[in-house]
């Protein structure tokens, strides 16, 4: 009888290991606001297990001596594992390319940000899309128009680049039609446009590049779901003292949000569990060429019903733009590489436990026998 | 003996008729600016014997009514040829094809700009690309970014774009690219930006879109004087007092100055009268399917020198952004189908003499006999 068993008879999922591409962890340069322990800490409780940190830190990661200052943080403070990204610069795009092997991937900055390293002049972009290795994937923010100007060079340098955000209606239809014109990119769109938009959160807040669109654009996401390729936070955490700053600086907390709502979004049949493996597991790790994480679940009760706390509870950003959004589907348990990393609420690992998934030789002395990562339970083929 | 003959020796060079493909009328609406007839007569002035004109005017011209009140006007008002654009809007794709054998081309208005034409939604592009008839090219306003995007278009579409105004030196190479990788695109460049940078012209007075760039984009242009299909002046005035104003309105006059700019160019080794005659007259006609306007010749003194006066004689901005700057060539005389029209520095033709090129049946009853036409003297072949 449904309605007498409803109490204790609950959907209990196992998840594969996900993959967030797109990270700021803050660290190095700005841990008052994340550091590798915090990000990596929300990333789990999440059900992310591993996570693509973008470059634009203090220092940016532009060069060897920068990629290991960052190298070595990630290595003591991480939970999670994780891989880095390098960033484009205006006279890097000779050198950075012998990173490629140890970095997640480029990130090229290529309007509306206000960092170092922002390459607006279309005439640096060539040397990067020629001199980066094939391998490995070039990641860009770029948005409206300079969007298009990119796919164009997509198709002048015929290599694969990976859209960063995609938030607006024109962008995920062109994204469309140069896919069908067989253009190779790919696309991640965060979960705050898809699900909020500019007025449901407070003007000091809102800040966040690219901006919260309108209903219509957020609508054009979910018709074109089948084109976008994953699902990213964009974790970009600031403090409320500095998001309600004169000078408000862009970005939203998302890791430990982003898959409850997508939870939730399955339950009102908006999407599938399918859709949440495809763009956080399967298609991360074949545009970013990521190694498998063995032994690696998470476990979510699809049928818990809680409110979004209005203070995150591992981001040291203690807010969200989230808050108090009711969603149904909830992560209990976390287990990475084989250890029980998330248990009831809590993060049970230590510092140092994430590993550098572009480390090899380190990260595949973790690989178990087949016999072994064959026990782990998916659910989700 | 050539120091004696210098006082009486000059170079009178005959140049075919030229041809700006970008100038602002201001009728309908702002004949306060400029009008058909003090507008024409400044291109006579400066050698120009066609026009073609913008569609952003009160009302914008966009549909078979507007572009009436346009044609009606410049009827019986312009002094030289004439065709006139329409421009695309927001729900005119469908509609506005049907106009493109009475219309120097289409024009769409992509950034940068403020009026009901301004396309930035990227999704409304592809209806105008898909639509308008390939015997006429369509012309962007496109800065920066907008640019690479339109290239996009161009490739994913197939279809023939005439750049506008280019100002960069990234857009210059890009467009060069996009030549070598076979795009089919054309470009212009105006005056301003070949001989003008921001310092050199007062901040009250600067305001124009693109606006004036770097020396470093000024040099890139020169540079790439081959890649230049076409030079226009994209003539727009505004009266001194608009110019001065708190919102300084964009735009600067220029039919009166451009080719005394180019002939001193030329005087200074920089730019060859061929490159003038085929920039002025064969690749507008070949880009823009204009027609030979027979007996017709601009005379020009290379060897005049003179300092460009503060006030425009014909426009009625009565200012210039060029004004004190001295130069040697001038224009001596202006013959238009037969007919003298400029001499002596007097515009002597009543309005209405200058024809509609896109009305053929109107424009053909003109066209002379061959050997009439066979007397015309052009020292530039
Ligand atoms: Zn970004
Ligand atoms: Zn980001
Ligand atoms: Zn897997
Ligand atoms: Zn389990
Ligand atoms: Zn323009
Ligand atoms: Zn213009
Ligand atoms: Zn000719
Ligand atoms: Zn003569």
């Amino acid at each position: 009888n449904r309605s007498l068993d409803s109490i204790t008879s609950r959907r209990i999922i196992h998840l594969p290991g996900l993959i967030d591409v797109h990270v700021h962890m803050r660290e190095p340069g700005a841990t008052h606001k994340e550091d590798f322990t915090s990000g990596t800490a929300a990333a789990l409780a999440g059900g992310i297990t591993m996570v693509c940190c973008m470059p634009n830190t203090t220092p940016s990661v532009v060069d060897e001596e920068t990629l290991k200052v960052a190298q070595n943080a990630a290595k003591k403070k991480a939970l999670c594992d994780y891989a880095l990204f390098v960033g484009a610069s205006a006279d890097n795009a000779k050198s950075v390319g012998k990173l490629a092997k140890d970095a997640a991937a480029l990130k090229m900055y290529l309007n509306c940000t206000f960092s170092t390293l922002e390459l607006s002049d279309m005439s640096l972009w060539k040397g990067h899309f020629v001199k980066w290795p094939s391998s490995r994937p070039i990641c860009v923010h770029a948005e409206g128009h300079t969007l298009g100007a990119v796919l164009l060079f997509v198709h002048l340098y015929g290599r694969h680049v990976h859209f960063c955000h995609v938030s607006r209606r024109d962008e995920i239809l062109l994204i469309r039609e140069a896919k069908e014109k067989g253009l190779k990119v790919t696309c991640e769109v965060t979960p705050h446009h898809l699900f909020l938009t500019a007025e449901d959160v407070p003007q000091e807040f809102r800040s966040v590049k690219p901006p919260l669109q309108s209903k219509e654009d957020q609508d054009a996401l979910w018709d074109n779901m089948k084109v976008i390729d994953c699902f990213a936070t964009d974790h970009a955490p600031h403090l409320v003292g500095e998001k309600t700053s004169k000078n408000s600086p862009p970005g939203f907390p998302g890791l430990e949000t982003m898959l409850p709502l997508l939870l939730n979004a399955v339950n009102e049949g908006r999407l599938t569990l399918d859709d949440i493996k495809e763009k956080l597991h399967d298609n991360p790790k074949r545009i970013f060429g990521l190694p498998e994480q063995w032994d690696t679940t998470v476990e979510v009760d699809m049928d818990e019903d809680w409110v979004i706390a209005a203070e995150t509870q591992f981001s040291k950003a203690k807010w969200t733009p989230f808050a108090g959004m009711a969603v149904r589907g909830k992560v209990q348990r976390v287990t990475l590489r084989g250890v029980d990393v998330f248990v009831n609420g809590s993060v049970v690992v230590q510092p140092g436990f994430g590993k550098d998934v572009r480390n090899e030789r380190e990260y595949n002395k973790e690989v178990p026998t087949r016999e072994k990562a064959a026990k782990t339970r998916i659910d989700v083929p």
